[in-house]
């Protein structure tokens, strides 16, 4: 299995640490889940669907290597569904090792990985469609290769148009506050040659109101039942500022996304990080997320 | 003359160096316009009235002691006219000098300071009768007593509100890219004592949803006949935001500020400034400035 940020080759787990990215491509071995759980604590591995593949990955392994008894495993597997609580993915991935038997993990771990990048392929082509030669696209947050085990979500189907040889230019919202526009789309972008330009959050607007901007892609971490979706903080200000100013609003997830469980965004945990994020001197806000309601989303794109 | 940001006593110029706030106060004593043109384009000193005033002081300054000639005046005035080009305080300064004679120059700085402080407080006793005990209110960039001679004008409607004893409580746009909401709002409601929350820019749609919001003001550095208001960038998104939710915007700027020469805001010049105050590894957008359009702002309040 490999993916841009994820390796498992010949037993060994490696990550790529995203907190460092773009100035460095530095690769961690990971050997136990708990360093997992850190890893996915301090956004070194990062992304909705990477979280939940690199948590079934991680505890596979755990598995094969340690034949550790069911009580052990049970244990370890809860510490991780509770590494971050937002994303409905991580919970998914690891509810689908608990309803296999102890030598079946690491096939269905196996099957979690293959599984996300063929969604990713899928979900990529189908929102390609939209994308005219000539476009220009917005998108917040990175969903691309390196939030997912496949060519990405949001980022992917941008990815995707250009693959088909449409000429796009990207605006890329840097994502306050921790730059995952600014330091890994870009990063993905550059790597593939798909002209682009950051801009601050808050910058959105103006590129908009501009039309320069003829679609506007982002993923999701959990999907309610009336639609309403939760994403990296900031995606709501951007929805509402696609909608004042008539530009198509697309959310782009797997199916395991949506949260049957949930009726809407209300009830979707909102994980709260460290006010040293938004400021080092200040007291500050700091959600890691936010909910967009149905009516600012134009479609929600699954596979 | 002494404000927050500017000294002038004994004949020597102090400036507060804004760039290094809030983990430094520290002042550079400026004795040639050049230097002051410098600290203007690098932001030491900004705040669209703040630069007028330190614009019109420097030069008197400069005037008072090289007893210059009028030609040598009028070269270096020109200079300082142009540090920078969207604020119409700064022109507006310069060419009140301009129209006096050489032995009126330093008389007519210092009435520019002292008619900032009283426009100031006008302005600020004016807003401050929106804002009612108990209100959430949200700023963004800096309009307080770092960016005037005086109170401030947004901000200073903030500040003389929580003078008049109404509780309130100050949510800050942390204010990409440069931070003037998170490091010099803050600093200055610290010092003040008034409850606040910094949150980035994108945030401010959520506390918008969660109605903890009465009122947003801000500043503006030009506004047009049509009443159209350049402010620090970002501000144009916010006021989107506060259409969507129904929460009042409020501009708030002393008269000079309005450009009758301009008939909306299509013609105001928008500085552009360097990239890597966005990114220091790709390509990005960084206009400083961008404009709200009349139909977005609730009033525009003045002296």
């Amino acid at each position: 299995m490999l993916s841009l940020a994820l390796s498992y080759e010949n037993g060994i787990l490696k990550i790529l640490d995203q907190t460092r990215l773009p100035s460095e491509e530095a690769w961690e071995t990971v050997t136990h889940p708990d360093q997992m759980i850190s890893h996915i604590k301090r956004l070194a591995v990062r992304g909705a669907p990477l979280i939940g593949v690199a948590a079934a990955v991680s505890l596979a392994d755990f598995v094969k290597k340690t034949k550790c008894s069911r009580e052990d495993f049970l244990k370890i597997a809860s510490r991780m569904r509770e590494a971050r609580p937002t994303a409905v993915n991580l919970s998914y991935a690891v509810d689908r090792l608990l309803n296999v038997s102890m030598n079946e993990i690491p096939s269905e771990a196996e099957k979690i990985f293959d599984e996300d990048v063929d969604l990713c392929r899928k979900i990529a082509e189908k929102g390609a469609a939209l994308i005219s030669d000539g476009d220009g696209v917005l998108t917040h947050c990175n969903s691309g290769g390196l939030a997912t085990a496949g060519v990405g979500t949001a980022l992917g189907v941008i990815l995707t148009a250009h693959q088909q040889n449409k000429r796009i230019h990207v605006f890329v919202d840097e994502t306050r506050p921790l730059l995952q526009g600014a330091r890994l789309t870009a990063w993905e972008l550059k790597k593939h040659g798909i002209p682009f330009t950051v801009l601050t959050d808050s910058m959105a607007s103006i590129i908009l109101r501009e039309g320069k901007v003829a679609k506007i892609f982002v993923g999701a971490d959990r999907i309610a039942r009336n639609g309403d979706a939760a994403n990296k903080v900031g995606t709501y200000q951007l929805a509402v500022t696609a909608k004042y100013h008539g530009v198509p609003f697309y959310v782009v997830a797997p199916r395991s996304t949506l949260d049957e469980s949930i009726a809407s965004g209300k009830e979707i945990p909102i994980e709260m990080r460290g006010q040293e994020e938004v400021s080092a001197h200040f007291n500050s806000f700091n959600p890691s997320f936010d909910v967009t309601p149905r009516e600012l989303i134009t479609d929600i794109i699954l596979e």
